[in-house]
């Protein structure tokens, strides 16, 4: 290791990548039995793999925005995609920039910002300041999202799309190239085969590889990192494997039905399951993912999608090491949620099983102070929250713990064993969703908790509903719902005790630090307040010399 | 009654009159055996007064924000005095001005801008909008917050105090009149005898009645009206009968010891205390009011100062009959909470014995709606947060229930019954005061909530201690704490699990309503986003038409 990094407050760069709906077990080094993921495998081995790390919501707007506020999403209120994120909530790009760290996006956030509120406000998009309220706190280099699907309403995404420009630019004969040519194949007959369609996720995307979404992002990050001043964070967000499930040559038959596991789903989940789960199991995305012809198309260009980002993680270390700059970015590779993919006869993301709310999480620090840790894995509860609180410390900070409600992973970095979380939540609103509108209930009951102790899960769902519970030490796959019963009372009892705990934090008070309601202790004893005097002799002459003394008589009116 | 108001959306002006530290029963029509208040009276006998009202936190800032936001502590942050509210939080400025309401100030809020928040978002509080943010979302008449106490630091309040700069062009010669006249008697010999001091609150004050606070206020107010344009709301915010505890001729002694009740204490809540009620019975405020020389010379101040408010609210109503405005102006009489005044073995207020956390609230609604009413008492458990949403609905406007927590009490005035709550919360953070201190506790610990459902009082306190309990049926004076024992575990464990339950309420969700939610429900499926087609035989062409037909070939790089 470098000197210049002994100390924290060493200029380290944040090389902050989230990829989208990445599940955590389909890495090698989290132990995929057909996925060979090296440049992962990389990372993990010269820092530490976190094996119990949990979004605190399963749904892409509201996950990144727990990232990024590093709070909980009841704390932040952007619960679902595109509820917007309030003006004035502190982000990563405050907390940061506050510590002399630049904060810069390059992908994709799904944040929609609260156009309302900076009219309010009078907040201007066109100024920096209204351009960050706008952005997440972010200073932008690009921002795509990466969902150009467009209907008879017209586009679900109405911002300019970079990349779709990219590919005009590059001469794809399309207003939507993201569509007709990154996410489609082509039938036999010339016909447009849409990513959308299960049935062409076999087939190669239309696009020259180096043209595709992955590749095209990698560019912009290292376009970004090339003429980026330290210190920086970069957060790097990669709209793949996330659906359409299509990937271009030679990605798109890397892998085959030979390679798809059984699905993890038992009979007995069918078995007066939780209303709520019911109503998720009858959905159409289940419906598909119910299909085994559905699974061994879709998992295998999945996996193409995962194996394209791990080249593409390759390029990235390469240049990395070509410029001398591992010695000083930290590293960090993460998800926002899972992906059933047909497990517990799920599609999709949303509910709590491991494979929608467990993330990948891998940190590499290059500094000496992780040394020790190099290869290792933790098996601590992590919150994605956890991160903002870690980067403003990398950036020579204190975390703001009366904001930020994650926890600095750097002790575990360190090799230390600090007192930690008994327990790791998340929350699901689906308020929005057909599953609230099939349950009858109002949007408000339409939210779910998950409280989990590393051994038990409760989820909690609004509406007058009975939990769920698993425990996954004599249960792994999460199949017995063990609150159908009356056996496991008590248990259901101390998680619900967890989850009021949390209800009741200090979440809110954001103007006003612990140190700050110390320091300001008995100050207006010192000011004259004084609503507890007899004749004054409690008291230090001083604090009440003010009031002594002769009076002068009362004026006559002037 | 007028026609003019017989529709709801007439022009209805409110006057919600605030008064500092006024203790719900120290009012005729609320039973007081010797203090007269028939201005008070006159105001219930053609409204309503509630039996039951609340404060959500029994503090002056923290309540007074939760007044003004129509929310929870929690919810918005300011928990205690100067406790900034953060910026962007919504008020009734903002609520009202939506639906053509004018929203003024005359008086106290006590409210501290978030300065820090504001200069993140660039707003100069030479701005309009970032004058409301620095006012708590009021245009400001006139603000006197009324604390002009000065010590060997400076002033508490170091705005500049518009009441003593009237005393100084009244001739009064000090730097700090309100503290050396208004707050002040002679001895005499002729010294400054301090309103601090409690041995001096049987003196008069040094002034002329006509120029203290009370009907100072008064006239701002009658001002104020002469020249609104309706429809307005001022919040007229007195700062009496707030301690110090002195009171100007012939008010000074109107009371004495022989009006002073004995004090509502008993032997056996000094055995084995609560430890943060026992802290707080050992401060030097319970101290002095445990003494009774202490009370009978305080409150027969208090009781003057209180009677003072009444003639003055007097002067108020006989404007308004004079002016005609009886008929278009909603009146509203409340207090941001009591004062324990010895009992209990406690001074000030804090914590949640109904002698603190109860207020006096009358409404009188001119409108014909409310003619049903008039004169009745409603026992139905009321919240501040109540009034905000229901000045909404006065204003003609749908009160957002996605941001204020509070139910219009509209209703209640009508003569129905609505579905109400079954339980009143209230909170109290302590971690300013020597209690915390004494109790070793960390900020974020020194935390209070009270759930009670018209029966049982629950007070929970974070930081590891026992609850305490009250039966308010058996024990209405709140002597006896059921927690002490395991008789009232049912009882306890039922009112935790309503505490339980608001801790998970929604209440950061602010910029979608339910309303939102339900109209934006399945637009991305008509916005090309259709996770879940095998072959697009599963929706109408129309979705899918895009994705479809002849696709290009794919062009070579030009």
């Amino acid at each position: 290791m470098s000197d210049m990094l002994d100390a924290p407050s060493a200029q380290m760069n944040i090389l902050f990548i989230m990829y989208d709906q990445l599940r955590y077990d389909y890495l090698s080094c989290a132990g995929h039995p057909h996925l060979h993921t090296p440049n992962f495998d990389k990372v993990a081995a010269s820092g530490v793999r976190f094996t119990n790390a949990y979004v605190q919501s399963p749904i892409c707007g509201a996950s990144r925005m727990c990232f990024y506020t590093g709070r909980y999403a009841s704390s932040h209120g952007a619960q679902w995609n595109g509820f917007p994120i309030r003006v004035g909530e502190q982000t990563l790009g405050d907390h940061l920039r506050r510590n002399g760290m630049a904060c810069w996006l390059v992908g994709k956030t799904h944040m929609k910002a609260d156009v309302d509120g900076m009219e309010r406000l009078g907040l201007s998009p066109d100024s920096l300041i209204g351009a960050r309220q706008a952005e997440c706190g972010f200073d932008c280099w690009i921002r795509d999202d990466g969902l150009w699907g467009e209907g008879p309403d017209g586009f679900y995404d109405e911002k300019r799309s970079p990349y779709n420009e990219y590919l005009k630019a590059e001469g794809y004969p399309s207003q939507n190239p993201w569509a007709d040519f990154a996410n489609a194949g082509i039938e036999d007959n010339g016909d447009l085969a849409s990513g959308w369609m299960f049935a062409n996720a076999d087939k190669p995307a239309n696009i020259r590889e180096h043209d595709s979404e992955t590749p095209w992002l990698t560019r912009q990050a290292i376009s970004f990192i090339e003429q980026a001043e330290s210190p920086w964070c970069a957060h790097v967000s990669y709209i793949k494997p996330h659906w359409p499930y299509i990937v271009p040559a030679p990605y798109h038959d890397m892998f085959g039905a030979n390679h798809v596991p059984q699905a993890l789903r038992h009979e007995i989940e069918r078995e007066d399951p939780h209303p709520v789960y019911g109503a998720y199991m009858d959905n159409r995305i289940a419906a598909a993912f119910q299909r085994d012809d559905v699974r061994q198309k879709v998992i295998p260009a999945y996996m193409g999608l995962i194996k394209q980002c791990d080249d593409q993680l390759g390029v990235l270390l390469d240049y990395l090491e070509r410029t001398g700059r591992m010695q000083n970015t930290m590293i960090v590779l993460t998800s926002d949620h899972g992906d059933y993919l047909g497990d517990h006869w799920l599609g999709e993301k949303d509910l709590f099983h491991e494979q929608s709310v467990k993330v990948p999480l891998i940190i590499y620090d290059p500094h000496v102070r992780a040394d020790a840790t190099r290869g290792a894995t933790c098996e601590a509860l992590v919150e994605s929250i956890d991160l903002a609180a870690t980067f403003v410390e990398v950036a020579g900070g204190k975390a703001p713990y009366h904001i930020i409600e994650g926890k600095s992973l750097m002790p575990w970095l360190k090799g230390e064993t600090p007192d930690w979380r008994k327990f790791v939540m998340s929350e699901f609103d689906y308020s929005m969703t057909p599953q609230c509108l099939k349950l009858g209930l109002e949007p408000r009951d339409a939210r779910l908790f998950m409280v989990f102790d590393g051994r038990y899960k409760l989820m909690h769902a609004e509406g007058g509903f009975r939990p769920m519970l698993f425990d996954l030490k004599t249960d792994p796959e999460e199949f017995h719902d063990l609150a159908k019963g009356d056996d496991s009372r008590s248990e259901i009892d101390r998680l619900y005790g967890y989850l009021a705990m949390w209800g009741r934090r200090l979440c809110q008070r954001v103007t006003r630090s612990e140190d700050d309601i110390k320091a300001m202790r008995g100050r207006s004893a010192r000011r004259g307040i004084l609503p507890f005097l007899f004749d004054g002799s409690e008291v230090p002459d001083e604090l009440i010399e003010k009031y002594r003394g002769r009076a002068p008589q009362r004026p006559l009116k002037t």
